[in-house]
């Protein structure tokens, strides 16, 4: 129960101490590694058909899928999930990344003839509830970026990948302004796309609108509040949306896979809403923790070491 | 000397096939990973102090110039030919790539407060001789990819990096319309920018056209291209170039660390000249022999082995 | 009753003919002024709110909404119109704009420490219903300009400001080809976006089209024409609209504050529609006046001075 | 000698305290006002020529000159330096701002048949020393800003307007991340264009990089930079920068009509040079204090009061 | 029975192997020519009045509408009808074509003063089922081109027009890659527009997906198809499409005049679906035979002769 | 000698009132026709070799120079001189058009395994010297199109070509403005390009202007101006070029086949230099003259029949 954490690697179990990726894999050389990143909810690993499904778009969309059998993804997270289960709290959660490649080939990649077997491997982490716990309360602020999303001719975001180089620019660079803050990426028109890790949101006037999906990641977490948004009969609306927008909010948060919504409460400076968390915010939250039998709040509450 | 090849990382040597870097390394899960690529002429690594100048440049734009003791670059090139040179025949060379990312974070990288320290590791190889040497007398077919070059807003080419996603794209999109194809990529306007790891160079009317440093790898032998023409006298003009100008240049070729200089027959079906290597192009790469006192045509036809 | 105008100028009320702005207003160094333009229907401020709202999103947007105390506008707007109203018909109505800048300073505006108080003002002026009232039967010609209208990454048009030299510069483009026209915008794109100080609208097969509020004025007689449009049961559309669209609308107007809605005749010298005004257009007209209680096009007819 | 100073507008000389322009004035209702800011040395306009040439431009462009008797800027400037030099110490100097709009009209401005006449200020101001003479020799940060200046196609910044919002919001912006920095605006590519009032150099490897006049201000003290630069015979070469160029400069400065050449130290955060001021950037500035006779730093020093 | 067709030209009715333009007329000139491509269905030109209206939008676009009378465009398509009809079998259908061009001018065309008469013509065909009728039950390979769409700030290829070469080119290049395939071409965003002479849908989880009719041709068929789907409940959204939606597309097909609707089978060699002809796909195709009263696809293998 | 004038068409002289192409050709179906226009001096063919050399580079850009046999175009070029020639006076010249399109294919052009032979044909004209004779003298205005270039991710104009249809358009709309102007055209970025069938240049501080090759025809007269300019010892600048730039050039003025060089008086209404011809301009003019051995605006003046 209190072992080091196991990591899947092309089939083999090793500890995370020595979980590592050949210098010459051409996801590391590329970019090219594609990977789905799970959280669990009592234990259960949530949207897992969601995340196949994703998974699969991102390699056909990257020509590699046909050269993969999809079954060792799924080992990898099962396998995975079992192996490091009892490391976390039975009221708490984990979360699971697992990543695909091309391979490994060196100094010709993707050289005529030589087909490379994907690479495939996954691993665990508790929850970072301490990062995170006290903005459900507070807020969160945002900085916009000078650093562009990427456009959709060059590779398209939504297909969830390693060559993140402006994302990286992004936090580093908001990080210099204000280090409690996470970054807010524009397009390459000016209009907002997402984090640096997750996606984005804003309430006017009772509806809840987000970026369309041109070069955005295509978010599970998204998608589900979208959802949780709809059932709860807020009209949900996807389009360019820009900083006068963004700053003229009345409501503004993010969704990701780990605390799954957090409520911003500046983007550059300007207070958002009342610069506290908005009550479609806290509902979408508690309708969610509802869905799935976690008070997340409490349970990042709980479980946070600061 | 029949020993396997030895890597260098943060400071040791191991054996290429144990050859890793963490999973959790930032520079893999952002494709924030900085590089050169250096080969040897007669055994001695050739503008050392240009790569090394190109290196703090990537590191100074991706802001991690400052965290990191460059001595340990150096040490890493040093060590990994030293520890290799004897695998390379005294009439043969050999090739060496450093690497810097910012460090190991997982799985909050970038957090505030904790600052990473730099991953330098650097590996050697054979040149891969036999994967072109043909081409020197028959040129190679070059194919546009309909994947665009990242637009410098988003982040700069002209920093040598591992988020190359759209060269992954291109290269697997050139392959299956031909085998024998280097792809050529566009950027956003359409004009042209590189290979997915070379320069590209055009011969019109006596002068050298290439691209403007706008969005793409600021070349070392792209560089020295330009020097060696210069010195030749020829004329070297650096602007947007179109595909009309491609297709109707009297001469193409590529530039990069292993070939140097490599002529291009075709591209998109269109000959390029008379559909061989023209004379500027043989004689530019004659002059980058005479002054590196290596036959570089001769070197892969002696050590290639098809 | 027959008194010159009175102005508001930071609390007090001047002459029209003294009413000025300091040469070191930030608003008028910067064009950084952000307004509202109301007219009365039957001596009542129309939509009141929405304008507060709406000036309140601007200067949010614009970072100054924190220093200005908001009861100086309404005081501007309710005092002006108090201290004007008797200068109008009791059967005619008149126009107030209200207008809040950064404050004064110079020679360096902007200064680190230099918090300057915002200025504001509002000035009021009966209804130039001379210049327009024969376009309501007629149809008013549009020209589209060479100039193209800011793109949202600058700023966004959607906050009313005064730096608007290129609607300066299509006024006066379409001056020279035809003085009884009205310039049409178009955005980079060459989309259509707005005339130089007015929302312009189509009708195709029964719906109304107007283009998205991406980098357009957000009026409120734009918002107020969609909801007479949806009121009557007319289906209303937001979209990019270039000028095979708008060449071939069966029906086409401008919305603004003085006139509400004006029928457009021509495009680029095409007849819209049969080249005069549509009956959508109309009766779009009619619902305003009705709703109002004021006979608009009736008022403009009485009032109107050749 | 201790008087007010006197403000030119329109013909007579008034007291700066009831320095006004109309409400009504196009100049204020669009940002339509066109301008030079001139400042003298040893009491004598600097390069009085190339401003008048440069405000015809500007006009000519805008559409007015032919409606303006251009003797009246040059009186409007004579006049206000005369009025205004007994102010200035013997070894200090002044700055004085002529300014020219379209005239006033109200509410139907540019009305068909209504020509209006243009109005024509000049106010005049002490240096502010205080505000920069320690970056003489520090250097001043610069910020990137997020709102990207106004394309070209929309208007030239070429001419010197008074429709700068986004110079106004990019301030505004930087003041937020560091009250001590200057902003940098990028244009709608992501290349350096100007900062908010000032042209942007950089020196890299011997040589002055400067960005094109593409979409900036055709600066006269930018303009007076080439030609010192070219007379030490250094190469000055005109091409879009990004922002790798710009981290990476040896040295870099701004330049403008008050403080002529100011030395930059950081560029968001990165250290330029050794982060203090360049040898080139010194002695342009030296080269510049002795053509016109003035120790511009002495001068600084001796006349801030701070 | 067995006569040579007939092509209908400005009034007259002329044999094929005779059917000549003027080399000067205008619509070859500038590609300058609108037309319509219409198909009969048991011998009954198919949707003529939306023909008619498309056409109409052309010219009006184009700015000759004016100088047409439109009796002569109805006069050719009638006559074309009927002096050809009598070639195709009873169970078989065929094609018509008529055009409208700005009329005939050299050296000098659209001069000053010289109004000329819009040249008319309109020619038939037999449908080209053996090109087709295969890829009914096989689907048909798709390559992306590297040529762009022309962008509708150029001109707006809603109107259907004879300036197509980067259709010509795109064409071309994919003949190049793969004999059998249809070349796709995106936008200068790298969104999918069309293909070189039909309209693409995609689709994705049972909604049928289409691209925004920003620069594509205004299909007939393609709003038939929309038409078709809506009765059979299927919800069908326009957006911007790009490739990974594109390679991610659970079915994928063509639509134009001559086989209605087109399955295919790979984009970019990335199998659709299961890489064969989906069910929406086929029910659409189903509905359509059924509207018309001829079953299309056993029309065309009837027909074919290979 | 009063014969009507014979037109080549593939190996044919056939008289011009006859002079026909196929309704099926694919240069008329596409726009896909690339052609030539070449006048004589003294009756001999101007620039011959340079537009031999330039239409190569179309066919082969077009990817159809490998299917021609190149003679084809020789032949029809001596042909169509030869037959016409004796219409001419011997001091004025006249005028050769060539053009070569794919070929004739319908109803499936370009279809696999189907290569059609190229369709080879040439006329000739008198020179419309009446047309232009008077601009010689007065300079001829120029209207800014709202329609704008295509970009050369589309096609590259350097090709002369038939698909044209932004040109038509644009001829269109400037002829509504003023009968007298020449249109001008911008690229999509708003930059200067070129007229609808001519070539523009700027004079500024004595050095001559014109836009870079990026999106427009690659003009004999445009490459013979600059040969010219450089005899004289003018610096000639290839840049983009804006509207402010343009209207506040000293000289403006067209080149193109049959005028060589014509003067701009105007541009969008403001006055080029003094509004009229240049002495750049017309020492340019006079230099062609004397190169040629013919007095140009002599010429023009004697042979125009207005």
């Amino acid at each position: 129960m209190n072992h080091e954490r196991l990591v899947f690697i092309n089939g083999e179990m090793v500890p995370e101490s020595r979980a590592t990726v050949s210098l010459f894999d051409i996801g590391r050389l590329y970019g090219a590694a594609f990977y789905e990143s799970i959280r669990t909810f009592r234990h259960t690993l949530f949207h897992l058909t969601e995340h196949y499904a994703r998974l699969k778009a991102s390699l056909r969309y990257a020509g590699i899928l046909d050269m993969l059998d999809f079954n060792r993804v799924e080992e990898a997270i099962i396998k995975t999930l079992e192996a490091n289960i009892d490391l976390t709290h039975e009221d708490d959660d984990m979360w699971i990344c697992v990543e695909v490649t091309p391979g490994t080939g060196f100094p010709m990649p993707l050289k005529k003839g030589n087909k490379s077997t994907p690479t495939v491997f996954a691993y665990s982490s508790e929850l970072p509830h301490a990062d995170y716990v006290r903005y459900y309360a507070e807020g969160k602020p945002a900085v916009t970026s000078i650093f562009r999303n990427i456009p959709s001719q060059s590779f398209e975001q939504r297909c969830k990948n390693r060559a993140r180089l402006p994302h990286y620019l992004s936090k580093l660079y908001c990080q210099g302004i204000d280090p409690d803050a996470f970054a807010l990426m524009l397009d390459t028109n000016g209009f907002v796309t997402e984090g640096t890790g997750a996606n984005i949101f804003f309430v006017s006037n009772g509806k809840l609108f987000t970026p369309t999906m041109r070069n955005i990641l295509n978010g599970i977490s998204r998608l589900y509040t979208i959802e949780l948004a709809k059932n709860a009969g807020i009209e949900v609306i996807e389009k360019d949306i820009g900083l006068y927008e963004a700053y003229n909010a009345e409501e503004a948060f993010w969704t990701t896979t780990s605390y799954c919504i957090l409520p911003i409460r500046t983007i550059d400076g300007r207070r958002i809403g009342g610069g506290k968390p908005g009550k479609t915010t806290l509902s979408l939250l508690s309708a969610w923790s509802e869905s799935v039998g976690v008070d997340i709040v409490g349970q990042a509450k709980l479980f946070s070491r600061v």
